[in-house]
């Protein structure tokens, strides 16, 4: 039986590792060739935002200007989007994931495999839960990861860039690098899954401070200082609360070059930009016509699980990041930061 | 007996470090205030710069602009630069230091402790020598690095900035860190000489290659992929040629950071990103007013190294920069290495 691939999500990186997996599985004959992108229904325009997608080809509202196979489906009710299908690629928001977990635990296939896409933690007991190991533990079935050096509108227009998959399993790996890799999206498979989730969602810390050193015009060695020092926040961080993550997992696409390409131009470097230059994260996020600000809500997270560990005072990037967000700190005091860690 | 600091050299960072010396040790009264920097003398508008330096505060060709404290003196002869110093601090381009050895060998104080800010290495004999070693085997005396993400331009200006120092002895650890550190010039110690010099010196290929990309319009995705290779090859060099460097090295300001400075606006950045552009090594070093271009010479003596050992095709990013920068192969070519490497 071919394997069949659906999509949980289609917002601006759902909808381009849609493009993604549609060239990778394109010729594989172990594969259906339609892929069902499960779509939160909206109206764009007067019209339903699925019934574009399937009679334009095209996500005008998150991937404008990309024209999408036909082998991707749109569609609204996610019971029937992941029907039948053994390969569930989720890329939610994070603060969806627990919804759309209830909604299809009783409805997915016993041999189903999963990859997280998902950037973010889940707090429970003051404990952290990642969200590869969320769908994991909900759903019963195995879940990857997959993350990467990757701007979403540049994956849709078809550019050569990695991405680090991060599977339990052998099998599974090996088919999910089937699903992603291609010559335009070159796939490195790693075993340090909490290592590439971790590094996936710290680095949106990082990259918001490294943003908001923009926006108030530091110098170039400065902000590389202070993006130095979140680095090192994100090492310390991932041997303080996890057994095995390994160092070589930060030179993966996953690693430094997320964190790199995230604070040259992400969605988090974006709004540490306009932190910087005095706009209320309120105000950012009404300017992003529905994405969400997830980097924002890392940081509120990470800083309410260190305070319950009492460990703020070792991660001051992380916990000023967290200030100047949501407790009024002054931008300029994240310079502070270079004078006072060490790894 | 106060410490005397003498710095031999005066292009861009010689100068720009030269003005981190001097706020560091200003309030030292283990040091002499005064810091002999030695420059090789030109005429710049029909006057001598050392006389220009001297009277007005100023080293106008290499960093203008910035106001230089009368405890720095520039010393048009070595040998006087560096008379009664026990402090030499070698920052001049890496062609240079054999005939500067050569030149004050037999005049240094035996006592003398020395440190290399240069990037760059020494073939000898089908064998490298990195320059630090150079100096010590040459003069005799002990001899760290200092290099870090550093703008010199920036430094000159007094932006808060990083820097690693590595010293294989304690003692000359500490009288160097107080050479350079401050509250604006923040000195992290390491044990590690040969992966921080390795680092400062390999990074040049890997910006140059980065600069390539950028001057041919690849997506920042592309970009960073290629970057990632380059530190990939970085830490196999060091590797393969090296027992002892460690992966940690890597998360100081020499590594990482310094990468990232020198791929966002350094000097081999702009090479490469002219390169890109259809010029010639010739025609942009002619541009650069005397600046030399030391990541093409690093370029072409890794390159003729990995060659003697036959280890090219293990190094596929640091040959193909070596190839478009000599052999005219295209620029474009460079996207190759992203799909033809492995750690």
């Amino acid at each position: 039986m071919k394997n069949k691939v659906a999509i949980i999500g289609s917002g601006n990186w759902g909808t381009a590792i849609a493009t993604v997996i549609q060239k990778a599985i394109a010729n594989n004959k172990d594969f259906e060739k339609q892929i069902n992108m499960w779509t939160f229904e909206e109206m764009v325009n007067n019209k339903k935002l699925t019934e574009i997608i399937n009679e334009n080809n095209e996500n005008v509202k998150y991937l404008p200007g990309v024209n999408l196979s036909k082998d991707i489906v749109a569609v609204p009710d996610i019971e029937v989007a992941i029907k039948d299908s053994n390969v569930l690629v989720f890329v939610v928001p994070h603060q969806f994931i627990k919804r759309v977990c209830d909604k299809i635990k009783h409805l997915i296939r016993k041999d189903a495999i999963a990859v997280s896409l998902i950037k973010g933690i889940i707090v429970e007991n003051n404990e952290i839960k990642l969200i590869s190991d969320y769908i994991k533990d909900e759903l019963g079935i195995e879940c990857g990861v997959l993350m990467g050096a990757n701007i979403a509108n540049e994956i849709g227009e078809g550019c050569i860039s990695e991405g680090t998959l991060a599977c339990d399993n052998e099998n599974t790996s090996k088919i999910m690098h089937q699903v992603f890799n291609s010559p335009e999206y070159v796939v490195t498979c790693v075993k340090d899954k909490n290592g590439v989730e971790l590094c996936g969602t710290l680095k949106n810390i990082v990259s918001l401070g490294y943003g908001i050193g923009n926006g108030i015009n530091l110098k170039t060695n400065t902000k590389v200082a202070i993006l130095r020092k979140g680095l090192l926040e994100m090492v310390k961080f991932c041997k303080m609360f996890y057994d095995n993550v390994k160092l070589e997992t930060f030179f993966e696409s996953a690693g430094i070059a997320d964190l790199f390409v995230s604070s040259l131009c992400g969605r988090n470097f974006k709004c540490g930009v306009n932190l910087g230059k005095n706009k209320s994260i309120k105000e950012i996020e009404e300017s992003m016509e529905g994405q969400k600000l997830q980097g924002t809500l890392t940081v509120k997270e990470i800083y309410g699980f260190l305070k319950n560990k009492s460990k703020e005072s070792e991660f001051p990037m992380f916990v000023m990041v967290y200030k100047i967000c949501f407790e009024g700190e002054k931008c300029d005091s994240i310079v502070k930061v270079i004078t006072n860690t060490e790894m």
